[in-house]
């Protein structure tokens, strides 16, 4: 009996889960079937798959961008329906033939299309961080509302994701492990006089820049934390950071008889996306397994909360609640993209993002505008901090 | 709601695993309930625990066992029953009260008791390690054909049962931790020296010395090997061991896609007993967690072939199949026994079983007394070549 064929969405197609995602598609051909591609950037790339893939529908960000990919690839591509816009990223995360969506677009642009999804009752490979970072009470709710399933892409969630199943073992912590970054064992007086080039030196994992400057001041492990508490439903305080700087160990599960199960393996992308595309079914991935039967040497040591305060700061942001998540993540974007152009210090990204985050009295978002509203808030202040130190510096 | 409370029967109550489920017993009175108890010796102590528990029928191991006990007690225990001999253990293993049967009386004995208990369909926590090394067909078959579980009590294959749970994904490989023991980082040269003294020196676990002395060779490991074999339907060559000296990761298990998922928390005996009797149900232990909140190293490494033979001479009888498990089992007994004796120098104990195993061709036993029977066999040749050996020395 051959399994029945998926259908997928994949929301950034042309980024780097989106290609992992296809890679897993070409893998299996027999189980997996791409109805509906969406992409900003990379025309020419995107032109290829549709080529490739023969989705039903493909999705441009603008109505602008579509008409141009229409002229310029509508005799390669006959029979494709092209569409641009928000709607039309819509139009893909809701695909009747998709079972499945992945949700990869990068930022902002990544919110409604995941809405989208999760409303339509779809299975979703969750990669887009800022979904539940800043929008986790509206995405969950509308996916306990549909029956929608999220399944998280990101290593430290799918091994968590794992080490639960679908079991109901009453949790005690979940241990996000951190790769400790660039400035794992760098002096407080290092960091503070840490440039993009330091701070872009990841050991473990290659990122794109943002990411990897949150790596460096330890937020995207406090941005993972506020996703686990909506991905697992767990209580804020429950959500922990464990340091492991091999990132072998993915993440952990503490249960309440203290065993803990942990999630491990080699550190490629292609095992978390095939395992949210072929869930609840697990297959092999053709790379090399663990090589147990060399030494291996595993680390844990607890974060120092002195020199990583953005740690803090995200725990702040989701004990409060509200809206407070959506304002740390907003106010770090302005300081890390500050940061990356010389125009604030490595210390001044969780001083900006304190002072945004104090600024304000957490609300409750009803939806996304309300998510939207409290980022376009916290982006100008953080902006505005940003340019004020910078003035106070040079003048 | 409360839960139902659960009939327990302990076979070995007097023991250590024995000792440990009545803790649980004590921890959860609203759950769990002693319907039975069975001991070998320790009467005073058992007697003490028919008055704390009050069970139904309480079996010693000969009927004469039985009749002093009742001479020496009943005026303390009225209403209690009172047997001896194999068929009382049998009846303790399968009262229709107990839903759940801990099978922990050492060695051969508990063979019969254990294959009762699945026969008539019980849940049976596994502590007996004979059970699955020299009978894993036999009782195996007995539980696929009654419906009986065997939930493993050692904190290797509880780990293992942990990160299978009830996910039937394909599993590629299952890794056993092992301490590595006494002579972990040895030369072969003071392995070949050593003495009961030095090997009964196992670094993190306290237990008795023929255990300690399987720790010291690896047989213990080898010894699980066969058991997981068993316990979770896996090739032989599927199962693996590593040396991982803290003993925090309990044991691993690597399915299909190179995912590993892991077991591990603070080494105590409660956790893997305790979540056996609540099995699927986890409860606190009321232990203290894995600090991981101070630093861990954790250290892998593949075993020693060479230095270590033993655990060669497992894989080499599991691989064989038959009776082969259960002669190298009766082999490595009767040449620990030598050795503690001082009548074998430590490279002798893998030498005998080689020797053992090589000399017979393993057939199927079909029962209890086909197990019984190469049991024998082996036990007498071991002897006979350890007094051949002692002659040979002294001669």
């Amino acid at each position: 009996m051959s399994p029945e064929i998926r259908g997928i969405s994949i929301l950034g197609a042309t980024g780097s889960i989106g290609s992992t995602t296809l890679e897993v598609v070409d893998r299996f051909p027999e189980r997996l079937r791409v109805a509906g591609l969406a992409a900003g950037r990379s025309t020419e790339r995107l032109a290829s798959l549709c080529e490739r893939y023969r989705p039903d529908l493909v999705a441009l960000s603008g109505e602008e961008e579509a008409e141009k990919f229409e002229g310029a690839y509508r005799c390669r591509l006959p029979g494709l329906e092209i569409e641009g816009g928000p709607s039309a990223l819509e139009r893909v995360a809701t695909l009747p033939d998709a079972g499945f969506v992945m949700s990869a677009i990068v930022g902002a642009a990544g919110l409604r299309p995941t809405l989208a999804a999760l409303r339509s009752g779809k299975v979703v490979g969750l990669a887009n961080k800022e979904s539940l970072v800043a929008a986790g009470a509206v995405m969950t709710r509308a996916a306990a509302t549909s029956g929608a399933r999220l399944i998280p892409v990101d290593s430290e969630h799918a091994a968590i994701h794992q080490c639960l199943a679908d079991r109901y073992d009453p949790v005690r912590r979940i241990w996000l492990t951190a790769s400790g970054g660039p400035f794992r064992t760098a002096s407080s007086l290092e960091i503070a006089e840490a440039t993009p080039e330091t701070a872009l030196r990841h050991p473990t994992w290659r990122m794109g820049p943002k990411i990897t400057i949150d790596s460096a001041t330890m937020m995207n492990k406090g941005l993972e934390m506020i996703e686990a508490r909506w991905l697992f439903n767990q209580p804020p305080e429950s959500i922990r950071v464990v340091v492991h700087p091999q990132s072998v160990v993915h993440s952990m599960v503490e249960f309440e008889d203290g065993s803990i199960l942990a999630q491990l393996g080699v550190t490629h992308m292609r095992t978390p996306v095939q395992y949210a595309l072929t869930w609840p079914e697990r297959l092999p991935t053709g790379l090399a397994p663990l090589p147990l039967d060399q030494p291996l040497d595993l680390r844990f040591e607890p974060p120092d909360p002195d020199r990583f305060p953005c740690l803090r700061l995200a725990a702040e942001a989701l004990a409060a609640g509200g809206d407070a998540p959506a304002v740390l993540n907003a106010a770090n974007e302005a300081a890390v993209e500050a940061f990356l152009d010389r125009r604030l210090s490595f210390p001044g990204i969780p001083a900006v993002v304190a002072e945004t985050l104090a600024a304000r009295s957490p609300t409750e978002p009803n939806d996304l505008e309300g998510v939207a509203r409290a980022d376009a808030w916290a982006r100008a202040f953080a902006r505005e901090l940003i340019a004020d130190r910078a003035l106070a510096a040079t003048g």
